[in-house]
């Protein structure tokens, strides 16, 4: 179960486009027990294309290329597929009439180039595009396979998720993989490694343990391989737990904005947010979870402080005073926002995300969080990075992990 | 000037870690002429660095290493190395000096782990870390060259710039890269590729055009080679822009928030934002630019619709009659949320994302966008895909998108 991921384009080489596709694959085949043994880039020339898979094949099971299968004159990999596999393309009436029924949906014309796309090599399996007009195609070459599938990230995960994963899953039963993932926060990734050194040496052999740290919080995945070894990994991940003590959260690895929806709902809570310096991004974050909007009912974002006192009915003398980051200004938005939006819990964040803004006393990554739940406040300062993008995602998990937090029995 | 970028790490395999080296080295390696012809990234296993090795050598002139460099037993990089120009380690005093400097200004013990790292391979070329303890490797192999450097992105970042970059230019000195992108909205990839399906056959040789498709945009990207070839490339990007025509948007390749921040900040206007479906998302996507405070106010994330009657003053009966997502409802919003944030411009969208939520009459995938401008209002209707996670990115970026239209002149 070697994989070797190929991914296809100019714009990643040139730098224009970060390769996200190759990370969201990489993760996801991981943890279904695959194994990756490279991944590479290639430009938009058949010749690049040909040596690429040439060398996967010498080194991997499976074969995944990305990108290069547009409507246009630079995407080039369904005739340099036909060139490596020695066939020609044929049209495919399937693939056109799903390319029709998207085209139906979006209410948009259907012309040649697009028609186009539904010619596909002749000895290859065709897996329909359902979000787009791309068809995955699917060549075998001995034991070994190559799956072609779109750039587009989308289109690429769609596929990814619904057909070709379960299809290779079947195929070559990367069985016995088991795992466990523990979400622990308030410790620092090499405070948690000391902590858990013992812990890490005495594990039975086969068994692993791997740190995905995020922006605060750590994921802990506790592996091993062979469904028979079910009772040892039961056993271990009790002794785990009891070692994360109070910086455990949660054994779900879902997303925490899943896990927040989740607990909002067995609870029959609501929640709303009052966000300035993260600008609505928590907001984003919660409603990315489908049937949010059960729990969810809105958000205040107060980027100017002007719209702090005027929509969130903050005292202009407690900014004057404490400042816009203070315990005292997230207090007072999350009481009212949870009052105007009529929500059980809510969320208020303030902070200084940088590059500019900072002071001596409130450098760049000062945040105070406010949670609110049962007519409680807990309003806890932060010290989070030195690089706004970065920050404001550190912002958003805090916020979130802290109402889980609140949340949890 | 053909160069290859290896980067090592199982952490990059597993989708633990984004490779964002590729990209910056990608980028400014382009910059300067050079051509990228395949990024590698391979585990931390020496017959697989090997392998990578052999075939960079094949395709490329200068073969680039990043990572397995640090002082721990996973770091095999430099051994792989020995192995592969078939040669040993030797003890190199400057090496020593240079790490010790940099501990004696980090106020940190020297251990013998660290201590090692000033062991290099005897026919290596060494250029010192000035910021770090890993010493950058560099081997001649024929008229080709290997350089091995830290994987940690700052060190990278800071001898590739001060060190590597100007060797590079004076040994294999490469000619200028032009590049010239086109933001073009409002057409499809086929659609736009069959208009300039003529243009592209008559393109001078040695230029190309390539599509990058976003969600609800295209980047075109018209390249060439060779600092000689600028006349041409402006002469071909007019005739490019003439057939482009109202779908051209700009001739910048900045994030469309950045975009319309830029426009923003020069006509002095500000904006603010009333979003339902996107659930904050617009909002936040204006708030990552730096600087955005200076033109952005605010936002009200009206998810549930008594939010938009008590907040945002939508009247109750153009709901009932009209429904959430109509043209009334939005151009109220709009008009409410500008009035009450006191800004110039602002944005308002509804639109039912799915999985549910949709009717036969308005199904998944229905938006209505209004941008407000000059007192004036636009409003449009919209289909976007049948995905909750795209549609919420495709309407966040039609909304961006169409102010950016109404603020060109």
């Amino acid at each position: 179960m070697r994989v070797e991921i190929i991914s296809i384009g100019d714009e990643l080489l040139i730098g224009q486009v970060v390769n996200t596709n190759a990370v969201w694959m990489g993760r996801e085949l991981t943890q279904q027990g695959f194994i990756i043994v490279a991944v590479t880039t290639v430009g938009d020339r058949s010749d690049d294309i040909i040596k690429a898979i040439d060398v996967s094949f010498e080194r991997a099971d499976i074969v995944l290329l990305t990108g290069g299968v547009g409507p246009t004159t630079d995407d080039i990999t369904k005739h340099t597929l036909c060139r490596y596999f020695h066939t020609t393309l044929d049209f495919n009436n399937e693939v056109l009439q799903n390319i029709e029924s998207i085209f139906l949906k979006r209410n948009i014309q259907l012309n040649q180039l697009t028609r186009n796309q539904a010619f596909v090599p002749v000895n290859a399996t065709v897996i329909q595009n359902k979000v787009g007009t791309a068809p995955i195609l699917c060549f075998n070459n001995g034991k070994k396979v190559l799956i072609s599938m779109p750039g587009v990230p989308f289109e690429m995960k769609t596929t990814m998720r619904d057909d070709i994963i379960p299809r290779l899953q079947v195929q070559f039963q990367p069985k016995g993989y088991l795992k466990q993932s523990y979400l622990v926060c308030g410790i620092t990734e090499s405070a948690l490694a000391t902590r858990l050194a013992t812990f890490e040496t005495q594990l039975p052999a086969g068994f692993s343990l791997a740190y995905l740290p995020s922006f605060g919080f750590i994921q802990l995945r506790l592996s091993a391989w062979g469904e028979s070894r079910k009772p040892e990994m039961i056993q271990q991940g009790n002794k785990l737990k009891q070692l994360l003590g109070k910086e455990f959260v949660s054994e779900s690895d879902q997303t925490l904005e899943a896990l927040l929806g989740e607990k909002l709902r067995k609870q029959q809570l609501t929640v709303s947010t009052a966000e300035s310096c993260t600008g609505g991004y928590i907001a984003h974050r919660i409603t990315t979870v489908p049937g949010a909007s059960d729990y969810f009912k809105g958000s205040i974002v107060s980027y100017d402080n002007r719209i702090k006192e005027e929509l969130l009915q903050v005292d202009k003398q407690t900014i004057d005073k404490k400042g816009a980051v203070s315990r005292e200004v997230v207090e007072q938005m999350a009481e009212h926002v949870a009052h105007t939006m009529k929500t059980s819990c809510s969320i208020a964040v303030s902070g200084i995300m940088g590059p500019e803004g900072g002071t001596l006393e409130k450098p760049v990554g000062t945040v105070w969080i406010c949670t609110r739940h049962n007519g409680k406040l807990l309003s806890v300062a932060y010290r989070v990075g030195s690089s706004r993008e970065e920050n404001i995602e550190r912002t958003a998990n805090l916020a979130i992990l802290q109402l889980i937090r609140m949340l949890t029995p």
